[in-house]
């Protein structure tokens, strides 16, 4: 049985602040650190072990990561960042208040880009605030692999290369593994490992700093059972795969 | 012009203990944090950019390092933890305290234990409690490359094809490079570039939580300049090589 933990960083500023994130480097809030160094605690009474340890490239991501391998007394556990693994970026409306973006574009306009599969909100305009991408962290990558906005279906597109390439065959190796990142990000994982149809996956809801801990048959990519590790804050579990 | 910062953990609880550590894997105390932190409160201000980092397996450098990266805004940088960058082993004198080890051995005896080149303190004996051979993040390894001790020249003798096939290369590329390791592994390191004689490399003490940044002639291995970040902790520098 080859087991996969799925951990959404911890509360971060923007959460609490109800704005859009996506790309933008924002910290942990306080709360967000406790639910980190919580969610290490609980893998570590679960006697979980892992080979490997992958993160986006936003701090939040890494900073959740980190705190629980503290608390879990495997900091010297490999990690990887990809920016794969970075949450969905939200174009346009990255650092609006999601409020205030109802009120402007209207609340079934806002619905569409927050829950529709495949319609990415506006593109970020040359010159937003908010722009990163002359970030010296995506320094590597070709102009094209950087996005100025996208859907879920977009995230998924580029998140699943490094399934693929890096995570899919660990896992099919027998090596457990855990990955730190973002709720869109997560869902597009979910979707591939648990074939969630399109219309069904934006109701696939991760809640922050609750390790989701999937088991998968060995040898196999096929979940047999999911669980998360804070009864308290569970969400509905993604369906198994019949 | 090339940076090297080589980072010496912060404060760990046995620093303050004086007890012996090697392998043994140590909380920082809280002192050891700020000096963390503090470390890279300075490599922010001093506007050092690095492309990569590297780090031991031993809890006290990996959180040093976290700390520092989080405090200069770059969690994101690529980390490598390695076992070839861990502190010296100090085989069977592990855990005792250093007065009470003088007091049984002789000081002496123990003065050559620690100080010199190549005379390692006895091995540790099976069934010791600080034995860590068995532990997991040493799993990869041949039964042979875990230490029962050693000396200064031992450590760097296993130090050494981490340098040559690792970080020389890169710092030969020009990448800029973050180490953060251990009194003894950092000797190491000082000794290769510096090329410190035998007899004097026990001379260049490292201080805790002080950045010695580097700077290396382009396309070499050759020290043009070394300082230590924060003057009022500074120790004797290595001299450059002629």
């Amino acid at each position: 049985m080859t087991k996969l933990a799925l951990l959404r960083h911890g509360q971060s500023e923007w959460n609490l602040a109800n704005r859009f994130t996506g790309w933008v480097d924002v910290a942990l809030t306080d709360e967000g650190v406790e639910q980190a160094r919580k969610s290490g605690a609980l893998m570590r009474e679960a006697n979980l072990e892992f080979a490997g340890a992958y993160t986006s490239v936003l701090t939040r991501a890494v900073k959740t990561l980190n705190l629980a391998l503290e608390e879990m007394g495997r900091l010297w556990l490999p990690v990887e960042k990809s920016w794969r693994l970075n949450e969905r970026h939200y174009g346009g409306l990255t650092g609006l208040n999601k409020q205030e973006t109802a009120e402007k574009h209207g609340a079934d306009q806002v619905k569409i880009w927050r829950r529709s599969y495949d319609t990415p909100p506006p593109a970020m305009d040359e010159g937003n605030p908010h722009d990163i991408s002359a970030d010296p962290r995506y320094a590597g990558l070709n102009a094209t692999d950087v996005p100025r906005t996208e859907s879920l279906k977009l995230t998924l597109d580029r998140v699943t290369p490094y399934w693929e390439e890096t995570l899919a065959p660990r896992l099919l190796a027998g090596d457990g593994l855990i990955i730190a990142a973002h709720g869109n990000s997560l869902r597009a994982l979910v979707k591939l490992l648990f074939r969630v149809p399109d219309e069904e996956i934006v109701n696939v809801e991760i809640p922050t700093g609750n390790p989701l801990i999937i088991e998968l048959r060995e040898g196999s990519l096929t979940p047999t059972s999911a669980m998360y590790l804070d009864d308290a804050r569970a969400t509905n579990l993604p369906k198994l795969p019949e």
